[in-house]
Protein backbone atom coordinates (compact mmCIF):
# COMPACT_ATOMS: atom_id res chain seq x y z
CA UNK A 1 0.00 0.00 0.00
CA UNK A 2 1.28 3.08 -1.13
CA UNK A 3 0.09 5.83 1.10
CA UNK A 4 0.84 8.98 -1.28
CA UNK A 5 -2.07 9.66 -3.00
CA UNK A 6 -3.76 10.25 0.08
CA UNK A 7 -1.12 12.24 1.16
CA UNK A 8 -1.79 14.19 -2.17
CA UNK A 9 -5.29 15.00 -2.43
CA UNK A 10 -5.80 19.20 -1.68
CA UNK A 11 -7.40 19.36 1.54
CA UNK A 12 -9.57 21.92 0.07
CA UNK A 13 -11.23 20.54 -2.10
CA UNK A 14 -11.25 17.13 -0.25
CA UNK A 15 -13.67 18.47 2.28
CA UNK A 16 -16.99 16.71 1.73
CA UNK A 17 -18.96 20.49 1.13
CA UNK A 18 -16.73 21.20 -1.57
CA UNK A 19 -16.07 18.52 -3.04
CA UNK A 20 -19.93 18.16 -3.50
CA UNK A 21 -19.76 22.10 -5.13
CA UNK A 22 -17.18 21.31 -7.63
CA UNK A 23 -18.55 18.22 -8.57
CA UNK A 24 -21.76 19.78 -9.55
CA UNK A 25 -20.26 22.47 -11.01
CA UNK A 26 -17.94 20.10 -13.22
CA UNK A 27 -21.08 18.89 -14.67
CA UNK A 28 -22.31 22.17 -16.14
CA UNK A 29 -21.26 25.71 -17.13
CA UNK A 30 -22.24 27.38 -14.22
CA UNK A 31 -24.82 27.42 -12.12
CA UNK A 32 -26.61 29.76 -9.63
CA UNK A 33 -26.26 29.91 -5.73
CA UNK A 34 -30.22 28.83 -5.90
CA UNK A 35 -29.64 25.92 -8.06
CA UNK A 36 -26.43 24.83 -6.34
CA UNK A 37 -28.24 25.20 -2.71
CA UNK A 38 -31.22 23.16 -4.16
CA UNK A 39 -29.18 20.51 -6.03
CA UNK A 40 -26.84 20.24 -2.63
CA UNK A 41 -29.19 20.85 0.22
CA UNK A 42 -27.30 22.93 2.09
CA UNK A 43 -27.80 25.87 3.94
CA UNK A 44 -27.49 29.50 2.63
CA UNK A 45 -24.55 30.36 5.55
CA UNK A 46 -22.96 26.89 4.63
CA UNK A 47 -22.67 27.13 0.37
CA UNK A 48 -21.68 30.75 1.11
CA UNK A 49 -18.36 30.01 3.11
CA UNK A 50 -17.08 27.16 0.96
CA UNK A 51 -18.02 29.31 -2.12
CA UNK A 52 -15.77 32.01 -0.43
CA UNK A 53 -13.19 29.15 0.46
CA UNK A 54 -13.26 28.15 -3.12
CA UNK A 55 -13.21 31.60 -4.88
CA UNK A 56 -10.69 32.50 -2.70
CA UNK A 57 -8.55 29.75 -3.67
CA UNK A 58 -9.00 30.41 -7.44
CA UNK A 59 -10.65 27.91 -7.98
CA UNK A 60 -14.43 29.21 -8.57
CA UNK A 61 -15.52 32.79 -10.34
CA UNK A 62 -18.65 34.14 -9.02
CA UNK A 63 -20.69 36.36 -11.17
CA UNK A 64 -23.23 38.62 -9.80
CA UNK A 65 -25.98 40.33 -12.03
CA UNK A 66 -29.95 40.59 -12.38
CA UNK A 67 -32.57 38.94 -13.70
CA UNK A 68 -36.19 40.38 -14.08
CA UNK A 69 -34.35 42.78 -11.58
CA UNK A 70 -33.66 40.14 -8.99
CA UNK A 71 -29.85 39.74 -7.70
CA UNK A 72 -28.63 36.75 -9.40
CA UNK A 73 -25.22 35.16 -8.67
CA UNK A 74 -23.48 32.07 -10.69
CA UNK A 75 -20.66 29.84 -9.83
CA UNK A 76 -18.38 28.43 -12.60
CA UNK A 77 -15.18 26.77 -12.03
CA UNK A 78 -12.54 28.55 -13.41
CA UNK A 79 -9.56 26.86 -15.42
CA UNK A 80 -7.09 26.83 -12.13
CA UNK A 81 -10.18 24.97 -10.20
CA UNK A 82 -10.52 23.05 -13.50
CA UNK A 83 -7.14 21.50 -13.24
CA UNK A 84 -7.01 21.37 -9.46
CA UNK A 85 -10.49 19.16 -9.98
CA UNK A 86 -9.23 16.60 -12.34
CA UNK A 87 -6.09 16.23 -10.76
CA UNK A 88 -8.01 15.23 -7.42
CA UNK A 89 -10.47 13.05 -9.31
CA UNK A 90 -7.07 11.47 -10.86
CA UNK A 91 -5.34 10.56 -7.37
CA UNK A 92 -8.59 9.43 -6.01
CA UNK A 93 -9.23 7.02 -8.81
CA UNK A 94 -5.40 5.80 -8.35
CA UNK A 95 -6.49 5.73 -4.69
CA UNK A 96 -9.32 3.82 -5.10
CA UNK A 97 -8.04 1.35 -7.47
CA UNK A 98 -4.63 0.49 -4.95
CA UNK A 99 -6.70 0.04 -2.03
CA UNK A 100 -7.60 -3.30 -1.08
CA UNK A 101 -11.29 -3.72 -0.02
CA UNK A 102 -10.17 -5.33 3.80
CA UNK A 103 -11.24 -9.43 4.25
CA UNK B 1 -24.70 14.64 -11.64
CA UNK B 2 -26.29 13.08 -8.24
CA UNK B 3 -24.36 14.57 -5.15
CA UNK B 4 -25.11 11.73 -3.02
CA UNK B 5 -21.86 9.50 -2.85
CA UNK B 6 -20.31 12.62 -1.19
CA UNK B 7 -23.11 12.82 1.01
CA UNK B 8 -22.94 9.75 2.05
CA UNK B 9 -19.55 9.60 3.05
CA UNK B 10 -18.41 8.85 6.38
CA UNK B 11 -16.69 11.71 7.78
CA UNK B 12 -14.83 10.45 10.53
CA UNK B 13 -13.21 8.05 7.76
CA UNK B 14 -12.76 10.82 4.98
CA UNK B 15 -10.56 13.11 6.61
CA UNK B 16 -7.30 12.77 5.00
CA UNK B 17 -5.17 11.18 8.15
CA UNK B 18 -7.67 8.77 9.02
CA UNK B 19 -8.00 7.72 5.36
CA UNK B 20 -4.25 6.96 5.15
CA UNK B 21 -4.23 5.17 8.35
CA UNK B 22 -7.10 2.63 7.29
CA UNK B 23 -5.94 1.93 3.91
CA UNK B 24 -2.67 0.65 4.99
CA UNK B 25 -4.65 -1.57 7.70
CA UNK B 26 -6.77 -2.73 5.30
CA UNK B 27 -3.69 -3.96 3.22
CA UNK B 28 -2.22 -5.67 6.68
CA UNK B 29 -3.62 -8.08 9.25
CA UNK B 30 -1.90 -5.21 11.44
CA UNK B 31 0.55 -3.24 11.83
CA UNK B 32 2.27 -1.93 14.92
CA UNK B 33 2.15 2.09 16.10
CA UNK B 34 6.20 2.46 14.70
CA UNK B 35 5.25 0.97 11.39
CA UNK B 36 2.22 3.04 10.84
CA UNK B 37 4.14 6.38 12.08
CA UNK B 38 7.30 5.37 9.44
CA UNK B 39 4.53 4.08 6.60
CA UNK B 40 2.67 7.22 6.67
CA UNK B 41 5.40 9.81 7.89
CA UNK B 42 3.47 10.79 10.33
CA UNK B 43 4.27 12.91 14.02
CA UNK B 44 3.14 10.48 17.51
CA UNK B 45 0.93 13.27 18.35
CA UNK B 46 -1.23 13.31 15.09
CA UNK B 47 -0.87 9.41 14.79
CA UNK B 48 -2.11 9.17 18.14
CA UNK B 49 -5.48 11.04 18.28
CA UNK B 50 -6.42 10.16 15.03
CA UNK B 51 -6.07 6.39 16.40
CA UNK B 52 -7.87 7.06 19.34
CA UNK B 53 -10.67 8.79 17.21
CA UNK B 54 -10.60 5.50 15.22
CA UNK B 55 -10.84 3.59 18.23
CA UNK B 56 -13.54 5.20 19.69
CA UNK B 57 -15.62 4.98 16.85
CA UNK B 58 -15.05 1.12 17.14
CA UNK B 59 -13.21 1.25 13.56
CA UNK B 60 -9.53 0.02 15.34
CA UNK B 61 -8.73 -2.38 17.89
CA UNK B 62 -5.47 -1.13 19.40
CA UNK B 63 -3.36 -3.75 21.52
CA UNK B 64 -0.55 -2.96 23.87
CA UNK B 65 2.09 -5.62 24.87
CA UNK B 66 5.64 -6.17 25.18
CA UNK B 67 8.28 -7.93 23.00
CA UNK B 68 11.96 -8.26 24.41
CA UNK B 69 10.57 -5.99 27.40
CA UNK B 70 9.68 -2.96 25.58
CA UNK B 71 5.96 -1.68 24.72
CA UNK B 72 4.74 -2.46 21.68
CA UNK B 73 1.26 -1.17 20.17
CA UNK B 74 -0.66 -2.58 17.63
CA UNK B 75 -3.76 -1.76 15.45
CA UNK B 76 -6.19 -3.23 13.65
CA UNK B 77 -9.24 -2.94 12.00
CA UNK B 78 -12.23 -4.31 13.69
CA UNK B 79 -15.18 -5.97 11.76
CA UNK B 80 -16.91 -2.74 12.28
CA UNK B 81 -14.03 -0.91 10.38
CA UNK B 82 -13.68 -3.32 7.37
CA UNK B 83 -17.81 -2.48 6.91
CA UNK B 84 -17.09 0.96 7.13
CA UNK B 85 -14.42 0.97 5.24
CA UNK B 86 -15.50 -0.96 2.32
CA UNK B 87 -18.49 1.41 2.34
CA UNK B 88 -16.68 4.32 1.76
CA UNK B 89 -14.45 2.83 -0.65
CA UNK B 90 -17.89 1.69 -2.71
CA UNK B 91 -19.00 5.29 -2.55
CA UNK B 92 -15.73 6.55 -3.47
CA UNK B 93 -15.58 4.47 -6.64
CA UNK B 94 -19.20 5.62 -7.77
CA UNK B 95 -18.39 9.13 -6.98
CA UNK B 96 -15.43 8.49 -9.28
CA UNK B 97 -17.33 6.85 -11.75
CA UNK B 98 -19.91 9.53 -11.89
CA UNK B 99 -17.88 12.26 -12.15
CA UNK B 100 -17.26 13.82 -15.11
CA UNK B 101 -13.74 15.47 -15.54
CA UNK B 102 -14.23 19.43 -16.13
CA UNK B 103 -13.86 20.34 -19.74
Amino acid sequence: MNPDPVRQLDRLIHEKGRLAILSVLAASPELSFTELRNLLEMTDGNLSVHIRTLQEAGYLAVTKSFRKRKPLTTCALTPAGKIAFTQYLDLLEQFVRQTPRPS
